[in-house]
């Protein structure tokens, strides 16, 4: 295995609205498509896109979101995950299992439509990383 | 202006050696080149190369490196800031004032050789967000 695309940075929000107006200003960026909720995540979502990679928006999507402990710590919202792609899930979530590293619950649908899983931060050095299979139709 | 490319997503860590172990055990990857030092930013650096960007390995150097506090408040370390790349970076730095972001400190030499500034995290959503002059010679 070697390091895959880096697919998306995640960054946290208190208001997707607000954060896309920065990049509106500051960059003259759009979104990729409008916010959608993603539910088994318990965030809502949008996509920026960058030439290479994009930067996803992640709000706090009902009370138990995963996210509202890290807004309570940076109420204005940063830095909150990387995503890496590898080919396939389960072979990857093996493969980092049997070197150790703790994964955070089953490989579930990400915002990309693939099966994703996420690497405890205490094992990649304090960086949440998101593990994320390639969609079929990308690159 | 556009959301320009995005370089690298910048990790803090206490050691780059033992951060490189964990990329090296995980994912099969090694560093693009040898760690260097970065007297000017106060931090000792090195590259992991994915296939569309970098990951930006940042380990204090010396006692006022700028990481020493955020390494305080996160010991195994984590993300520390977001880089896209601007074609111009003094029209970058004019466009950025006139619309309201603060800059920290004027444009000096980054990591790749080309002049870097940042942006105050307060400015852009709580990420600490670096502005840089893409190399002449890449991509």
């Amino acid at each position: 295995m070697n390091l895959g695309r880096l697919n998306h940075v995640g960054v946290a929000t208190p208001s997707i609205e607000k954060n896309l107006e920065l990049y509106r200003t500051l960059f003259g960026a759009e979104p990729h498509g409008p916010a959608f909720d993603l539910p088994a995540q318990g965030v809502r979502v949008c996509f920026v896109d960058t030439p290479n990679s994009q930067i996803e928006l992640i709000e706090p999507l009902g009370e138990n979101s995963p996210i509202v402990k890290f807004l309570e710590k940076n109420p204005l919202g940063g830095q909150h995950h990387v995503c890496f792609e590898v080919p396939e899930i389960h072979a990857a979530k093996a493969e980092f299992e049997e070197k150790g590293a703790r994964i955070l619950g089953e490989p579930r649908i990400g915002a990309h439509g693939t099966l994703v899983f996420f690497v405890h931060p205490k094992d990649m050095g304090g960086v949440l990383t998101e593990i994320m299979e390639t969609p079929k139709s990308a690159h």
